[in-house]
């Protein structure tokens, strides 16, 4: 299934929980308008709150090419939650009845076409549509806590939901970033939860038991197979454990193991006692450190994670690949945007980005050339040396560069670079950028680099093919109006007549 | 625990599986002699196989501070393998019998101050030491695999064990980069394998079931939960779903979900046609990809997420504050080496890391500029405006920066940077920057630098403050003798005559 734009324009959450405000952030980043309708009440000051930490966070995983947002607003009644709506995403507490009550009023007032998904966790979508009138529309959705930065959505029909539903739901999540994985036997608890449920209600009974408390369940699991299951699940894992001989192997080894009394399988009674020792170790374990602290450093972490994911290999790996699927597309259109929107020639767009920040508090030197390198790709690509070309056996390597600091970048800014080809001869290119912040035309920086063609599979500058060099001579052209920058040809020294 | 240089010197291997092998790559890269027996016959290639994997993935993870590699040799008596050894690790298979006997003939032979540390992954200790004549140096350290990348280690002593045995092994542990888990109550399964067991056989039965297959498993943890789980355990995680209302308010939502038929919580019976299904799904999964490139593709993910928490918050998180603590204390002593072994002033000395390459197939020009970054930063350290300095609200901002480039860097090389100080004035410091490759004194780049020394609060110019004007001058003086690089001073362009 290839990235589409979502052809979603506007969605209503039903319930505003963690998972309904998160929908709604993930909703809104994507430039849907979101609507909630909440029957427990007002809950705008935690909607907005995930909105702003999925917006940090978001700024971070994909800087620079966010499309423009979605609104956010709240309404009092089902019937103005739905009204010209597109999608719509149900995520009210896990009970039967409160669910099926709520469905059967929105299914009254929805027309017939517009998918209603459920976020439920465990419920099963067969009961959940019985009493629609258009049980066929009714899908699982369910998405995992926050929703707005981890992939997996579950998809899940019930025995009335109909193939395309459940085609148009799935494609729908994956537009907006989303790793579906199809449930296809419908089930308590669907397939991750299942996996979630025997771990927790493992390490209630080590709890129970005195065996270890909550914070050492936690490093048993963060220090060792939590760091391998952030891209690797236990099955893979496993055949790797087996080696050469497989999987088979790896089984006829491991069988033996299920028989020895190694978890005890069932669920432990939730006494207060329990419940107390649990609470207390967990106040422990958090230090004194709220939950809106944790919730920042889990999201910096998740990000950072994807981040580093998305780098492994040729396409990213695991959540990695499926960022990069998702950031490629934006890129894509908001590059197309920047151009349309300016004549003269941006050879980069995007964000400032936190882990870009020094010690200083500004971004620190070598992101400029980052972005200047990044600026010189484009001008490259303008001119017919790209990517392809590369791979053909040539191409452009930076032999000098001059950087000037003229102010200073934040965390969180857009910034653009212009670029000038200054001159150029058989075999060198001479280029100058400009850095500015988005709305402002003073530059921040700027960088004159001196390129040398090489022939790349005989390390030997190369003259520049006919090809290019014509479209070096029309860029030229083109930019011949514009004064020649009075920066350029400077060189570094502390001048003692100044 | 601080991190101290491991008091082992050199230490045998009982048993070189994946584990044994994995145990000993992590020793020879801490600098520590491993000697390898394996009763089960020769496993040399083995064992050299995970060296080479190690070695990649301690370089990209900590470039260019690794200590000098210890020695891996091979023998084939446990008399010879004990021979002058510090530390005994026994990673034998999970059979009681069998390493009940071998760790008897050990313990025979080795002079009973030596600690032996048993692998296993669930045998009780109590049952392992009972026959030894000194039981009270016996104690388990339970790794997981790949054992040279993942820190986590369970120590958990038996009733014999002496509480010396246990300090002493959880800190040799810790000092070659390992996270110590005190498994404080003797059970089988210690903690984590409690965990990772229930979750397998939940895995096992939803196949039985025909709920999912091995790739759907996979995939529900690695595209959610398990993100998060490589940083934070379960308990933290929910305690953060619970909100501002806390553990209590969390588990007294939670509690009625542990009467739901959420797992079937007990082990499948592992039939041939259970095994037979599993095996197919998991070579489907694996759509041709060997094991050793999947090794490949797991070690590059372990490396890069681990490098990713270590930019977390200000000291890294979970397993990248243990990677930071112990590449700090590899840092210092490479740092004093270096200096050591040189006149000059080397201001930065390190390795070229995998993901600093670009398309072209060598390093990334940015890169170069974070290398120069980081030696500037050496500069100001040693003239006196270090962090501490930062933090007092003045700083030096670099203005201007020249670049040239004059040879290549490949992933795997060590730089080498030297630094001068060209000229400096009440406010202005003017520094140059030569890259070499570590034994080649052609340079590969230069960088020039102009810095402003400013009142970061101001955000304005201001004078160099007297201490720091005097460590300058004494430098200054220092490197007087050296002559002006010739380059210094150089401005970019096409100069037509040449």
């Amino acid at each position: 299934m290839s990235i589409e734009k979502p052809a979603v324009k506007r969605a209503a959450l039903i319930g505003s929980g963690v998972i309904g405000a998160g929908w709604a952030a993930r909703f809104v980043l994507n430039g849907i308008d979101a609507v909630i309708y909440d029957p427990s009440g007002d809950s705008k000051a935690r909607a907005k709150n995930i909105l702003d930490m999925a917006r940090t966070a978001w700024a971070a995983l994909m800087p620079g090419v966010l499309p423009k947002e979605g609104t956010l607003s709240f309404v009092d009644s089902i019937e103005a939650a739905v009204q010209d709506v597109d999608f719509v995403q149900e995520s009210l507490p896990e009970t039967e009845d409160l669910k099926r009550n709520v469905l059967a009023a929105v299914d009254a007032v929805l027309p017939p076409h517009v998918i209603i998904g459920s976020s439920t966790s465990g419920l099963l979508p067969s009961r959940l549509q019985s009493g629609l009138k258009h049980p066929e529309r009714f899908v699982v959705g369910h998405p995992f806590n926050p929703v707005y930065l981890l992939p997996l959505v579950e998809v899940c029909g019930g025995d009335l939901t109909s193939a395309a539903t459940k085609e148009t739901a799935a494609a729908f999540y994956s537009s907006i970033g989303m790793q579906v994985l199809h449930v296809r036997k419908e089930v308590d608890g669907f397939i991750a939860d299942r996996l979630l449920e025997a771990l927790w209600r493992e390490g209630l009974w080590l709890i129970e038991e005195g065996v270890a408390t909550t914070s050492e369940l936690d490093d048993a699991i963060r220090y060792g197979a939590g760091l391998r299951w952030s891209f690797m699940g236990t099955f893979l894992t496993y055949r790797l454990a087996g080696g050469d001989a497989g999987m088979r192997h790896f089984l006829g080894q491991f069988g033996p193991a299920l028989k020895l009394p190694w978890t005890k399988l069932i669920a432990p009674e939730l006494t207060d006692e329990l419940a107390d020792r649990i609470a207390t170790q967990s106040d422990e374990q958090a230090a004194g450190v709220a939950v809106r602290d944790l919730e920042i450093l889990r999201d910096e972490a998740l990000v950072k994670v994807i981040r580093a994911l998305s780098s492994v290999g040729t396409k990213g790996y695991a959540s990695g690949a499926t960022l990069n699927a998702f950031s490629s597309r934006l890129h894509k259109e908001e590059t197309a945007n920047a151009v349309e929107a300016e004549s003269s020639f941006v050879s980069w767009k995007g964000g400032v980005s936190p882990e870009w920040i020094d010690y200083n508090g500004h971004m620190t030197e070598h992101r400029y050339l980052q972005v200047f390198g990044e600026a010189t790709d484009g001008v490259l690509s303008l001119i017919g040396a790209d990517e392809d070309y590369v791979r053909s056996g040539y191409s452009f390597y930076t032999v000098e560069t001059h950087i000037r600091h003229l102010g200073q970048a934040y965390a969180g800014m857009t910034l653009e670079v212009r670029s000038r080809i200054l001159d150029s001869d058989a075999k060198r290119l001479h280029l100058f950028h400009t850095m500015t912040v988005q709305g402002s035309d003073d530059p921040i920086a700027t960088a004159e680099h001196m390129l040398l063609h090489v022939d790349s599979v005989k390390g030997k500058s190369s003259q520049i093919p006919n090809a290019i060099q014509i479209r070096i001579e029309q860029t030229k052209a083109l930019q011949a109006e514009q004064p020649t920058p009075e920066a350029a040809g400077r060189s570094i020294g502390i001048r003692r007549s100044v």
